[in-house]
């Protein structure tokens, strides 16, 4: 039942479209699903893409315009003129219309909102492009349908049937006053099962869960989660009514954070996916090789003022990157846990207790290893007592140094108002290498005294 | 507006937990959410979250043990009597209370399930059960609302009202034959503005997305983000319609599913937490340094081979964590890239292809960053030229193999049935020092010679 694209249906469109036959095309493409017509133009030549664009009507072209590859969307606009761009986002929710307009070029901007023929739609987008893309007021739409609470609840049928028009989806029923001050909802199940005699101000319920048009993106998600909600309204600083974000913009905003961090966590700098051009994705690479390097370049030097070790106790110098990776993997496990803790805002206790834990922690995980590696260093490389010593006391150290600065960074980076994810990954394997190299050969230096 | 948890919040409801003053308590927590309540829990003594457990009406409760923390959910259900779960479940929509007595131990859940009073329910959670927890049947409820086609619409209406007191929220009404076979959906929307005159099967809409109970949880999640549906209904082998999956469900599962890949790729094994216990946290911990630990024998037996470099090139070993380090992050870089591509299913072409790929754009990370070293190294660190083409050369073929490492190992694990997730984090760190390792000091034989 699921829609499948493949090789052979790409390759007919194409055929449809070289050879001009419209009203096939028209009869092939009328059924298909919005967000399956996306795939499928993500998978054509710009020309056929545009071509598709501007023949089909736009009530589908606008929406599959929001679920098509950003660099390709980008691409296919480029190729069509203001007015054609403006009938797309008459056809849009205006949250959808302001993400587009966001992405043209100052001069472009203007001129399509100049050629949006409905005023008030070209109004709600221009207010929406006010607020940050990130915040409450960036992620809702307009589209909603509200009553007034003095109204009767037969009298509003007809004017909440006529808003419901414009809605693709209506999750609740906005109560607000004169004013426009929200003051609760109405449920759909609530109008199911309502007496049509009462007045809204009976039946409405007051107790509304709503956010503020400068609330994080990640406190939305986190609220609706938490009260399964599949919409909320926001509201101004005057406490009036006006947006809702719904529950799928919310999905696709916790996927785009959750990609990001991940991202972030393996050293890539930029929203780049698997099919992105090799230069962006160099550029979105290469800035956390760059600082590896120079950490690189400082674990050199360290490494350097203890060259008198390699007279004598070469072997030292073999156990390097066993002690490194342990300090990168440490600092990076530490690191994960705490920036969940933080996302969830579930990290409790004081950052002192916290790190009094990470000390207890590894001196379990370091004392387990420490065996392992006394065992395994005797047994199977044939180490003698003092050396294997070294190694063993060393890594402990370094695992617990490893895990307070994992644990330590990204609390206080969050404290700074600066974003914790940046103190994985890259980042923290990077200085904790240098760490764990400098703990290493100082230890070694009072045991084996060189 | 938002509740919020406070330290004199908690200290209060102790108190009156201690002094036995249940009136006030009951009067305190009535307009308190079952998301807060649970909030509230977390904080408490396990026997004041029992006593709280048991104080207040089931209908609240039901729904905050849903909110908790699973070991505090865990150890709450420990004092309870079988009896009094099966309150609890009773309460519950039917995926919730299949979740709760999946993490019984065999016989209590045995002894849970016969104290359900309500048998279509007892039976409806003893089929949810029998589903894998991530496949689409064990995700979905049995709560939903359906007619039958050959009803009409006002002849439904009192039907459909009496379903909708049992579902916490109607999304679709689905519409079956006879057989109970889903033939399509009717929205609310539909009913605001349809004619009570018409038939159902007039009016309802015939294509709808569903899924079967063998779907697997992410791909569920990915038509309901991809089709921006706020429920999908569950048929099984026979296309009868046995359920329905809600978008509040695949948000919870989606979150897990981000915090699980984040955490493997970080190298945590189990489902953990800040505050999870030391034993727990190690748990989770210890096995990748393990691994990580015998990745390191591997390393200093590999260096160990080519000890006869430490006297005339000892600078060599200097420079053993840089490329350790630059091996590391380009591998997992790569195999991120590769993982979101799997996970959206968006990557396309051939593996030859995507390797090619891989191999021009390390060329270009590889250039850039050998300049760099070049000049950071005879400008910084004052090496010479051979040594420097040396550390160089190695650097590029190092970042070659351990791209390619990173991008082929998940698409091979990937064909092979395995969680691709698993070749990120400590895994490809760890065999990519080892081959980075072994690459630089062969090309370093072969141009200094030793």
């Amino acid at each position: 039942m699921q829609f499948q694209i493949s090789q052979e249906l790409v390759e007919h469109i194409c055929n449809l479209i070289e050879e001009g036959r419209d009203d096939e095309l028209l009869l092939y493409l009328e059924d298909v699903h919005h967000a399956d017509i996306a795939e499928i133009i993500n998978e054509l030549e710009l020309d056929q893409a545009t071509y598709i664009i501007k023949l089909l009507d736009s009530t589908k072209t606008s929406e599959a315009l929001m679920e098509l590859e950003e660099d390709v969307r980008e691409r296919i606009l480029d190729n069509l003129s203001a007015k054609e761009i403006a009938e797309e986002l008459e056809n849009m929710d205006t949250d959808d219309a302001a993400d587009i307009i966001s992405e043209l070029s100052e001069e472009r901007k203007q001129e399509v909102i100049g050629q949006i023929i409905d005023e008030e739609h070209a109004e709600h987008i221009v207010e929406l492009l006010r607020y940050d893309e990130d915040s409450a007021g960036g992620l809702m739409a307009k589209e909603l349908v509200k009553v007034n609470e003095n109204w009767s609840v037969t009298g509003c049928m007809a004017e909440m049937r006529a808003q419901a028009e414009n809605v693709t989806r209506v999750h609740s029923i906005y109560v607000v006053d004169d004013k426009n001050k929200l003051k609760g909802r109405l449920s759909l199940k609530d109008l199911l099962t309502a007496s049509s005699k009462a007045n809204i101000s009976d039946v409405y319920i007051e107790n509304v869960d709503y956010v503020n048009v400068h609330t994080d993106g990640e406190e939305v998600a986190r609220i609706m989660r938490k009260y399964d909600l599949e919409a909320i309204p926001v509201v101004d600083e005057m406490g009036r009514l006006v947006g809702r974000i719904t529950v799928d913009d919310i999905m696709d905003f916790m996927r785009e954070e959750a990609e990001r961090d991940y991202q972030m966590a393996a050293g890539i700098s930029e929203d780049v996916e698997a099919d992105d051009s090799i230069l962006h994705l160099t550029r979105a690479r290469l800035p956390w090789l760059v600082l590896a390097l120079f950490g690189g370049f400082i674990s050199v030097t360290v490494l350097g003022t203890f060259d008198t070790a390699m007279q004598e106790h070469g072997a030292l110098f073999f156990f390097v990157p066993l002690i490194a990776a342990m300090a990168g993997n440490v600092g990076v496990q530490s690191s994960a846990i705490v920036l969940q803790g933080l996302a969830n805002k579930s990290l409790r206790g004081s950052l002192f207790n916290r790190l009094i834990k990470e000390v207890l922690l590894s001196l379990l995980n370091g004392f387990a290893l420490a065996i392992l590696l006394i065992l395994g260093g005797i047994f199977f490389l044939g180490l003698d007592f003092w050396f294997g010593l070294t190694v063993s006391v060393s890594l402990v150290a370094v695992i617990i140094i490893a895990s307070l600065i994992g644990t330590f960074v990204p609390i206080v980076l969050d404290k700074w108002g600066i974003d914790p994810a940046m103190a994985t990954g890259p980042f923290i394997t990077t200085s904790n290498d240098i760490f764990g190299i400098l703990i290493y050969f100082t230890i070694a230096k009072v045991i084996l005294g060189f």
